[in-house]
């Protein structure tokens, strides 16, 4: 070879799934859509380039976009981008085609998105999203639906109630407390900017409750704190007293809906964009409970949801099942979805408000979720079954025997390499094959075939009912056994099979 | 609104999919990745991004990537680029992976490629293909196989087989063809890129023959020819007799395996490389003729695949049935899946040569043939069954209804926008809705809950014992009636399952 070789690898930040995963993935996938579906969402796909300023990243004084986005000009020379969410391509979506679409716009998109980002262990710049969101309406009864919506997909999914903590608070319920606290009282020279600048400090110190706690939480609010490697954050500067409102705010115990709710309605006091929120919480929480909603749904002041667009109620969901932690042996999984009331992102098309509200599935971190919990599709992936190929000469006789099986429904597969029969059992369990078939002229002579177990014992007990077969199954399923050549679809269903 | 509005389009050549086409679209690829898993292969996925010179279209003297893919620097200055097609990605895969994955390995791929090319009229810069290969193994065995999962794909997918035309040819053929009119024979200063030169332009023009027919075909061949825009095409430069040898072998009909395969015999002469293709040619008709496939596979001398980078057998699959046709009224609707063996495309990596076969289908081009065939799941979508709210107040009931639909796993949703009965019945119509419900406060008095009939007509007489009972069946399910709370699930399901 004359050329240089090239290095077979991926850009950082990527990766390539294999079957397991890929299965594992478009199971879940599957089963979340039919739950949007059975709520009355129906699908969307835009493409994964739009135009940068669609995406609303592009700086107007750089004169190319900004980091965070995979931007390139096309061969028009305009500036594109890969998506980096679903939410923006869906605002794009309903301004272009508003006058054709039916109002509220409910639709469902399942894709990958793309950050230009710095990468990190489970981190990546390509993943997938899967989002429903509801446009064009400003009823509570669409944000209450987000919450049912999330909690069917999860318990489609295998996750039982008691795992699952969906945490529900809302924006102006926060502008509440934080006016309440004086956050937005202008002293002195300062400017609508700095007002803005202070309320986005205070809001991301308390986004920092479940991490720093109380004191960490008032340390940012007041003079700021230096964190455990020596930097230093910047505080909000409020005063002991109005750091209180906020931390106390926070301190609002999660019991029942309308104990929660009560105790956030004396936090706004007499704000009006509080009380608006309050009553928002209401509407939602009298919804829930018609809908015979339990405990796995709180009203929680601690969820902020980052500084997303976000301007009414905005939802998090928290699974709680213990995980093994390096450094404090075991943690609740976390956050798998989220989402909330976005009424401003239309408008950067249409000069006009559109209410919308909906959420976004983080599709990794619940298939890591769904796979650690066990209820997963990738741990009972099998693979086709394999027709061994004793002689090439018989070849005919072997496809004869894959196409019976194909016919039956049942995966198989003729070998097509050239390796000896012991290696090609170690294919066919490499591909994780239930089953082998082997045939030699003898057998063919007979008109038999023989049928090799190659998952008896990893299958075996999967279900109560099968343990209590277990020994009657195995006896009447041998590791090896050869079977007339009529029987054979027969037996092999009865291997595929085990009792229910 | 300060800001300017931001116009909401997408960049040319890339399309938004609504419900009809994405339900159609996805069952289409479920249906077809079943029958490849069916056949033993595994799915696997990789990123969108690829090192451009993962791609292999990175030109040494340019200093950006070639025109023809999207290609960007990431945030390591490296230059990445959207993959074009899934072959380059498992090519990477296989040199990347080869020690642990099965061999031979034996995957399928679904997703989107990209193109930076001129659009055109169902032309997109963004398009999904669904591809099989088996890397690993020379057996045609492997290559047969194509053949095999292209045609149960599309039975699978409701084409008869009266409809499907799989043409099968060999580029070995073809190049002992050429061997034997001397077309690589060196006269006076010629180098070997001149030969291959004159290679590729003969394969060109054999490609153009169901365009142009054997005149056009001829001209190609000797001294070029001027199209009707007068464009000139520069020949080959054959000789007449060169020329001939190659029209004679365009012309052999395709008849039964046995005949045209005789005929391709003789027009190979004693070429050794043409006779390798013919020994390629005999055991893929064998293995058909075992697995009982009729006449809609040929060996078509005509099939030439374009100029990629097949080494083997190519295959092209043809749909048969009339489209309209703006130029001569009506016309078969063509290409919808090729592929052939590719046995130098892991070299590039690994200095080996691994031998590979494999097909694409054209995702968009059958999906508008099923579409037009009348198999696509696009016609008979259904959306939600949509409560309507006669009163807000009411709201907790009509709640109730969408829940218990649900729970019996009926798609169905709660209208949650502010406008009058008769909107929300257009709206309802507007999701393709098949049934409205409706409830006042009389009607939630006596426990009683309406059903108008919104698809009655529509979906009438699509099955023969269907059409039988229709007056029975309208005479039971009139286009609106009034039941008992307690009927409500029974009645919905009544109108949404016609008779079988």
């Amino acid at each position: 070879m004359a050329d240089k070789l090239i290095v077979p690898r991926i850009p950082r930040g990527f990766k390539d799934s294999f079957v397991e995963e890929v299965i594992a993935r478009k199971q879940m996938i599957d089963t979340i859509c039919e739950v949007y579906h059975l709520f009355g969402f129906e699908p969307l796909e835009t493409p994964a380039v739009e135009y940068v300023e669609t995406l609303g990243k592009f700086l107007p004084e750089s004169t190319t976009p900004e980091g965070g986005i995979f931007s390139f000009r096309d061969s028009d020379q305009q500036w594109t981008a890969l998506r980096y969410d679903l939410t923006a391509p869906l605002s794009r979506v309903f301004a272009q085609y508003q006058e054709s679409l039916p109002l509220p716009y409910r639709r469902y998109q399942y894709g990958p998105v793309f950050r230009n980002e710095k990468t990190d262990v489970g981190r990546f710049r390509q993943f997938y999203q899967c989002d429903f969101d509801t446009v064009g309406t400003s009823s509570m009864a669409a944000d209450a639906e987000v919450c049912l919506v999330l909690l069917a997909a999860f318990q489609q999914l295998g996750l039982p109630k008691n795992v699952i903590s969906l945490k529900v608070n809302h924006r102006k319920v926060l502008d509440g407390v934080l006016e309440r606290a004086g956050v937005f009282a202008i002293s002195g020279s300062e400017t609508s900017e700095d007002i803005e600048k202070r309320r986005l400090t205070v809001l991301r110190a308390m986004d920092k409750f479940d991490r720093l706690g109380l004191d960490g939480v008032a340390a940012l609010l007041g003079e700021g704190r230096v964190d455990i490697s020596g930097d230093p954050t910047q505080g909000a500067g409020l005063s002991d007293a109005q750091a209180r409102i906020v931390l106390d705010f926070l301190s609002i115990p999660t019991t029942t809906h309308s104990e929660t709710i009560e105790a956030m309605t004396q936090a706004v006091g007499s704000s009006a964009v509080g009380i608006e929120g309050i009553a928002d919480l209401k509407q939602i929480a009298r919804l829930l409970e018609e809908a015979k909603v339990g405990p796995e749904v709180t009203f929680d002041p601690s969820v902020i949801r980052g500084l997303a667009y976000y301007t009414g109620p905005v939802f998090e969901a928290v699974l709680t099942f213990q995980v093994p932690d390096e450094e404090v042996g075991s943690k609740a999984f976390g956050s798998v979805a989220g989402g909330g009331r976005y009424d401003d992102l239309v408008m950067r098309f249409t000069g006009k408000r559109v209410p919308a509200t909906g959420a976004s599935i983080g599709v990794d971190r619940l298939l890591a979720a769904l796979k650690h919990y066990g209820t997963s599709a990738a741990n009972s992936y099998q693979g086709p079954v394999v027709v061994t190929v004793f002689d090439n000469k018989l070849l005919g006789f072997y496809q004869g025997v894959v196409t019976d099986l194909r016919n039956a429904g049942i995966p198989a597969e003729l070998y097509l390499g050239t390796e000896t029969l012991g290696k090609q059992f170690k294919y066919a369990e490499q591909r994780r094959s239930p089953l082998a078939l082997i045939a030699g002229p003898d057998e063919i002579g007979r008109n038999e075939i023989s049928v090799k177990n190659l998952s008896l014992g990893k299958e075996l007990g999967k279900s109560e009912a099968f343990k209590e077969d277990r020994e009657k199954w195995i006896r009447e399923r041998p590791g090896q056994m050869t079977v007339a050549r009529t029987d054979l679809i027969k037996t092999v269903q009865s291997y595929l099979r085990p009792p229910q």
